[in-house]
């Protein structure tokens, strides 16, 4: 399922270094980290349309624009889809943690 | 790996309907999907400005919260994260078969 | 000074329903709504971008993008300069009134 | 008319170096530059959701906050309307000379 991303991740981390006229990811990545976050807040903004409109295949289709653009800006940024996994991680650690103090004790 | 955005994907799915007093999740979910789109569009805000100040800790985090409050957006759109990944499994396909047609024949 | 923006609004009104292959300000009009957001949600994110690279020629320009684009999503949304100048004006009144009612009676 | 931008303009520019706990302007400056960004870049996203929604009294609202979040990330940058202007003002004879330029000679 989610080994999509993965897959997704791994491709994008391949073409670093790739010929730009070959690859529109490698020539995302050779304008630099600014060329990379104008796109990805491009795409975030036309998910954030298209939710609005209530247009699902729009949704869709603009969230794994938003995906694609995001793991572009780590690759540029020097940054792994395991870092972000990590802090991820740890809130879910953090928030089991805190719902089990919650729990009335008996 | 990836199983942790699975999980992310699952919990958030799970909070639909809590008890917005009790969940973060719930409470976004409860303010509908315009809610939902706004946050969204905060956090990509954040990670293009923590990406372009070189903050590496400061982008895993960010793209943490894109990542969540992405998902936060589907929940509220009636999307699964499957939908998304259908899309991005078109492309790749897609893709392999361009490449495919490109190399020289032998 | 402002007369720049007056004439900005001006030029901007003047182009609905102009041939779009011969104005730029025509083309994104016919795009409708949707397209004109798209294009002020970028120049947007860009003069964020300028401003976090304390790039002030570069924000300057952006700027001035994001005025002009405003201009066009009002003119296709049907909003004038001076529905946003009411509600500007609206709110200084009511600054005002707030800033003479916390004067120390004497 | 747009004295009303000239104004508001004028308000922010007075604001700098105000007590933070009396003006919210005082307090977004003080945040500086990065937390100026962030809030105009919230504003947009919420002016691209009401274009979508068709709700021209609340696109009216969060173009005021556009304005007004946009004037004091100039204040924060140290840029002054003036500088904007003058992009605009260029690129205005620009286009008058182009336009002129195109003009059949008789």
């Amino acid at each position: 399922m989610s080994g999509t991303l993965d897959k997704l991740f791994a491709t994008i981390a391949a073409r670093k270094g790739a010929d730009p006229s070959q690859s529109y990811t490698a020539k995302l990545l050779a304008g630099g980290v600014e060329n990379c976050a104008k796109k990805f807040g491009e795409e975030a903004t036309e998910a954030v349309i298209a939710a609005i409109q209530k247009d699902k295949t729009e949704l869709a289709k603009e969230s794994a624009d938003v995906l694609y653009h995001l793991a572009v800006l780590w690759a540029a940024s020097g940054l792994t889809p395991e870092d972000v996994y990590a802090v991820l991680q740890a809130r879910e650690a953090q928030s089991g943690l805190e719902e089990k103090a919650s729990r009335p004790k008996g």
